[in-house]
């Protein structure tokens, strides 16, 4: 026969190390057989449920401590709620010694003025007060914390980037900064790879990984999961990338995310080009367009990306090509016969051109409104039933795409055209001859205008592979034999220079030695120490005690 | 001074190569500046107006053949169209002369009584019926044809399925049996490479680049775009999976599509492993789990599948080992402290199991609805936001984590419980010790429950990544350093004999000479003979002369 008994505190606010240990210690007492020490959620009772913790009727707030013990019998129950404020009490003694802990951020700035981190782990709704006092103070912020609001993220990162600061966060688990772990992180070899995430244990498989095939890491950055989002639009990732873009360390670039929104992927696709390091891309669960395209790497998974890194590592071919290119800011139009050929190309291109319309679009926001004419990049799939209704398929008879060819020749906007050509049984017996006299008057009127076909055939097919490549070269056509050729073609063509709205940050942020002030988990403040990196912890405290009637209060006196 | 004049001719059927031979002819014309010649749908009328050939107002439907004329004056112009009919009539002479044209498939059936493929290419509407008389017939059909109603694809690939018979389509461009391309195909060398394809320019650029890596195809199969549909199931794509596997020519199997819907995918992955040869997929646009799982290895482009293809025929292990093993109608539970590795596992393991839940799941189906009680299968990330209030991140305190495991192992469902454990500064000095005991418990209850880690750190991380991994082992478990790797270890446990409703498909199909009757497009009849296959081509007009009025008369009298 057990007993359960339980005791609620109102409104206090106690750390999640002071829960976790009071749990233990009330574990540990004489005739306790479980306990449970949780802020009253409704999750945290359903978890107190599953563990037959929950009693029966209680009423208690999310801000309430709802502290559980089953025990033996009454006597064992009732001593051991008893002994909680002892408990609590004996948390102190063991930290690790520090002389004189500061109270406030702005007292320990004054006590290590070379620290130019700042660690906050304190609970979501105290953090982003935390993280504002941080930047106002000219530090970069490492912001642990989670249910910091999305408001919140997106003021602290626009306040970041205009002072050129770093806000890795919120929700940011890892980070290892010029040899140094912040939050949760590997020790790992120092090296030529630095890492960008949205993905704090991505980044610790993939800084394991590479340590373990030999490799090192130079700097990893962290930038919470919500980064990615169209509405914070990856702000960090991109401070991030320009720093490694940068840092003479830094020879080869990982970056990995959970499936950013398109637009936000495009734009970072476009800002990793721009770095001219070879960067490995793992999107987790985001289609890969093909193995690679210009400078970036499409990995398979967070390993394929560890071992792709460090093969690239090996022999870092840096391209110091110029930026801007003439097709910068002109038009792709895609005139193709073959339904998975254009699939393929928006897939391709949509690595960096944004935006890209199709009458067979990937997404819902790529479809075009109009097919008969296109707008800004378009990918058109001419074999599409529409066009299909009492018509031959385009790979048999070539009007139709002619007759489209010269009129987005003719749009004054468009920089470069990209056909398909299908050979084989069942195809046109010749098309060459038809498309080579179109593409020698486009290229008489227009030597500009880029027209790029894929050719895709044999050297036994009846039409001759070779023979019709040759002869839409010599018209004026760049010809390859399939999408990821081509694509890649394409996507050099599009290189642009980074864009610049941002205040740079200093490299000084990766090459001074990390020194910190951590505000929230104690457990953070050891493993700084524990790494040798300079560190202070201050004894952070809520605003009124977690009172948070209180703090308003006090919070409109001060005003 | 150009003038346009145009003519209608109402509900007369003209098969599309008339049609283009008409417009060409009028073009040549004395005089003649453009021409069109369309069946009058919104799509034809707008495509006429772009090359400004639409006349200013016209009444027509989309089943009436509209003519237009541009030319240097009226009389060219009137000339013009009075030799619409001579240039009809002209057309017959240009065909591959074939003594005596049956106008019935029965007809072509007696004269070619060894005719095992019928390749169909009329108009949508009529192209369902002509494939239900030849599946009657007992004939593999290849259905080129376009605007075939799903219902109708639904109903005939049963059919089909009941028969042991194939239907490749509707809207299938192309295959290759047995050295002979249907359709739009590339000649290519044989081989040991089958293929199954829902794209048709797809296959056409995989087998091309195979043979231009100078390996080959033994058979590729189309299915039609829609093969892969939720409401087909892949039908004509398990069958084809299913003779390929049973082929004996055919070593590397190569697997390409659209992104299918993601029950089929996982239903035609199983089957996929389940060949036991080595299988490339390119899902196009969809998110590679991971570069290979058992003998499935995923492609990041068309071209790679290709590549990887050709890499594998070189040495092409075939796996002979029992398919059906213990876990098989067992549940996996995952239960993970980093998010990402959660999401990892998510997307490696959907690739063999379904339904799987998730409280981060990656598609919308996937969503857990109680995420503190598993179902079917299960991967729980618990540092998710909501398990987070007030506690410490899992990764720090094991409790929540080893109370659920508890909870998993107790469920006589569960075959696999599948945890990750991230070593480093910041995570539990020694999770081990904490997992070690509870492993220990719950395999001395149940043996068979498999227990499988992820073990994510480096051998100078504090807790030591060795000992820490040895532990866990020998407690029970089955030891892995990231995602990739455990998840390939479950998908072979996971193996399942091929689901076998079907009527197996004789290997006749492929092993026979290619003989087929073509209804349709004379151009794949001419293909056909080119490439020194048997055919016949029949003489197909649609019924009562594509007078649907008429048609749909007769039909009523004849029941």
């Amino acid at each position: 026969m057990t007993i359960g008994k339980y005791k609620i505190r109102r409104g206090a606010y106690y750390d999640s190390v002071v829960l976790m240990q009071l749990q233990r210690g009330l574990t540990g007492l004489p005739g306790v057989i479980d306990a449970g020490v949780v802020m009253a959620t409704q999750a945290n009772c359903d978890l107190l449920a599953a563990s037959q913790l929950l009693p029966d009727s209680i009423s208690a707030n999310p801000d309430d401590l709802l502290i559980v013990v089953k025990a033996e019998d009454d006597t064992f129950a009732m001593d051991a709620l008893g002994k909680v404020d002892e408990l609590l009490a004996r948390r102190r003694s063991s930290g690790i010694a520090q002389d004189f802990r500061p109270h406030s951020l702005s007292a320990a700035v004054k006590q290590l003025p070379e620290a130019n981190w700042v660690l906050i782990s304190v609970p979501g709704r105290y953090a982003a007060g935390v993280a504002r006092e941080a930047l106002a103070l000219g530090k970069h912020v490492f912001l642990y914390s989670d249910n910091v609001s999305l408001e919140d993220e997106i003021s602290l990162k626009k306040t970041a980037r205009e002072k050129g600061l770093l806000v890795m966060g919120p929700d940011c688990g890892t980070a290892i900064i010029n040899g140094v772990g912040l939050g949760f992180a590997n020790r790992v070899r120092r090296g030529p790879i630095g890492l960008v995430g949205a993905s704090g244990t991505g980044l610790q498989l993939v800084t394991s990984e590479i340590h373990t095939l030999g490799e090192g890491v130079s700097h990893a950055v962290g930038t919470g999961g919500r980064d990615l989002k169209s509405e914070v639009g990856a702000i960090t990732a991109h401070q991030a990338l320009g720093l490694l873009r940068r840092d003479p360390e830094t020879k080869v670039i990982v970056l990995i995310s959970k499936p950013p929104s398109a637009e936000v992927a495009t734009e970072l696709l476009v800002a990793a080009q721009a770095t001219r390091k070879p960067v490995v891309v793992n999107f987790i669960g985001y289609p890969v367009p093909c193995p690679g395209l210009d400078n970036l790497h499409f990995a398979g998974s967070l390993t394929d990306a560890a071992r792709l890194a460090t093969t690239l590592a090996e022999d870092p071919f840096v391209d110091e090509e110029e930026l801007a290119t003439p097709l910068v800011n002109r038009y792709v139009r895609g005139l193709f016969s073959g339904g998975t050929l254009a699939y393929a190309a928006i897939l391709g291109l949509q690595t960096v051109l944004f935006p890209l319309y199709s009458n067979t679009p990937i997404t819902e926001a790529q479809k075009l409104v109009d097919p008969f004419r296109s707008s800004a990049n378009t990918i058109i799939d001419l074999g599409d039933d529409i066009f299909m209704v009492g018509r031959l398929h385009p790979m048999i008879d070539n009007d139709m795409r002619i007759r489209r060819l010269r009129q987005e020749a003719d749009d004054p906007g468009v920089g470069l055209i990209f056909l398909d050509l299908v050979l084989g049984d069942g195809a046109h017996p010749d098309p060459a001859s038809e498309f080579v006299p179109v593409i020698q008057e486009i290229k008489k009127k227009n030597p500009q205008l880029k027209i790029v076909m894929i050719v895709v055939g044999t050297n036994i097919d009846p039409q001759k592979l070779g023979a019709q490549s040759n002869r839409l070269r010599e018209a004026g056509a760049v010809i390859f034999p399939n999408v990821d050729s081509a694509v890649d073609f394409i996507v050099r063509q599009m290189r642009r220079a980074p864009v610049n709205g941002a205040v740079p940050i200093s490299l000084d942020a990766l090459r001074q030695p990390l020194a910190a002030i951590n505000v929230g988990l104690e457990s953070f403040y050891e493993s700084l120490t524990l790494q040798e990196a300079q560190a202070i912890h201050v004894d952070w405290r809520p605003p009124a005690g977690g009172n948070e009637k209180l703090a308003s209060l006090l919070a409109r006196m001060k005003t």
